[in-house]
């Protein structure tokens, strides 16, 4: 399987291209589009929503990751593999919260240079290829690399900001749920969010965060937009107790 | 074919991590987002939307059909077959109109507990199992009900509301054209609106109303919408005569 | 392979039931959709979009194109071989482009009437299910007829509009890159574009052309929305050299 994690969006020409090319490159293989609409251009939210919705993927799973805001400068691309799954893209931080808490990290830095490469579509040109070749069974699709050698920004464990609003109006946090206490008091945009397990455990109309189904601390709202009623967006941050 | 019916809308991870589960549990069998973007919430609405819409599909499909603003509460799950076609969902009233329209019914409510089950996500993690499995040739998957005993709210045959509006501004009703004669004027949000079989067959600007291609009374504009020319949203009531 | 091409958009029932027809009557042949939310009823844009967009296809790809206005009066439906790939769909001028700069043509109508054959939905109805056809390896599914017999509108070689505007706020035009020296300036809504190579070379809020993955000129801004700074929109004319 080769599951998607973009910032493409869902709309416009950009998936549907990739997709043709691993259709023609690894027939057969099923492609999902996990991740379709990453914030854009934001490395680092990507890099923590990556491991929370890889995570349940088989661990034959091939992630092909995009995003990119420097596609054409000199970062390098890479193949990572991470605890059996293995990840595609660029070497600009997307990966570093996926190798932190992983137990076992291979790297390789893709030396493949495709016939055709357009300086702004590498997610087609050379990262789509080489994802297809490892869900063919290809090993490692370029220089084996010491994984110190990769961007590691220094973000912190748990990011305590609003990573992705849904289209419910659901904010989804940078923190594992794990990593709060099941009493702990979340604060977002001024207002006090209690810990609900489910949405139909608040009252309609209240803040509330809930462990999310992929783990992550997200602040929602029953019956409406958190995102609109406390007036959320990526990039707000979240007060931990 | 796995058909999917859901309110989670195309963005996001969602329909993906569903994507996921089923490539991995019924791999082989295509998988189609029938009608990924059910207005939120709207179990009512998507109870008239899922017989026009699945109508036309393969009688062996399966439909995965999450719309379950209960996910969490004491609803039941369900797995009922329909006319030969699956349908696996909450038992929320969601395939109450379906059922009401079939010839033969049977019923199950789904037992099996997944050896993952987050609070907010059944979905992914006990309906696309299900249908998964179904999918693959398993049969009732759970414990076999009367139909009788299944939440049926006391919802008209036809419903006179707008359910559904398209991103060209086109607004599907809930009443079968076949309840209404050709001739027929159908008044929505105060303006009156003759049949015209196609939309070539109106006058540029004029609202109408035509049999969609799913049989339902579909309220449209010339080259133009008739949403936002009529002001019309999910919910507004239309008048037949 | 089928890669689909159409104004329909993501969202809604529509792109799913053409899925349903291809995934029952082409079982195993992979779909992508190539191109989903082309500017609605905007056949002159698709025209110039389609060789663009279709060019990387593998040679054996169908491409089943729906940007279909009069659908349900009288214009004819069409199936067109160019250089080796298939077009199918409406004969209005939406595979004009595509042919003019083949190399080889061959163009039939199609004579085939389905069983159920909607007024309003003749990319369910009939043209995926002969984009089916032609996908299992069936040769013209209707009347052979000239190329020259076909709507041909005298439309320019190079299209100095914009066509498409991405979630990025990236404007594409008609015009391809070859056309222009790469010293060219182009003028979009009075604001001078240089060329550049890419995103990294631009200053940072700098309006850009660029030769786009797919060949054509494109109006940018680096780390930011072109569209939104410079007020581009689908048919925005842009003024060459």
């Amino acid at each position: 399987m080769i599951a998607i994690f973009t910032d493409f969006g869902v709309q416009g020409p950009y998936l549907g291209q990739m997709h043709a090319v691993l259709a023609a490159e690894a027939p057969g293989v099923p492609m999902v589009d996990l991740f379709p609409d990453l914030p854009p251009f934001n490395v680092r939210a990507a890099a923590y929503l990556l491991p929370a919705y890889s995570q349940y993927l088989p661990e034959a799973a091939t992630c092909l990751c995009v995003v990119d805001p420097g596609v054409g400068s000199a970062r390098r691309p890479l193949a990572v593999q991470a605890d059996g799954r293995w990840y595609v893209g660029p070497d600009n931080g997307l990966f570093s919260i996926v190798i932190r808490r992983a137990r076992q990290v291979r790297a390789c830095v893709i030396t493949r240079v495709p016939e055709r490469l357009s300086a702004s579509f590498h997610g087609r040109d050379l990262f789509a290829p080489v994802a297809a070749g490892i869900a063919r069974g290809e090993d490692c699709p370029g220089e084996a690399v010491q994984a110190g050698t990769l961007v590691a920004p220094s973000w912190p464990d748990e990011l305590a900001e609003i990573l992705y609003v849904d289209h419910y109006g659901n904010a989804v946090t940078g923190v594992r749920a794990d990593a709060l206490e099941p009493d702990a008091v979340v604060e977002a945009a001024g207002r006090r969010c209690a810990f609900r397990r489910t949405f139909a455990e608040a009252e309609p109309g209240e803040a509330f965060w809930y462990r999310n189904a992929n783990g992550l601390v997200e602040v929602a709202l029953n019956q409406g937009s958190a995102a609109q009623q406390l007036d959320l967006a990526v990039g707000t941050r979240i007060r931990l107790p």
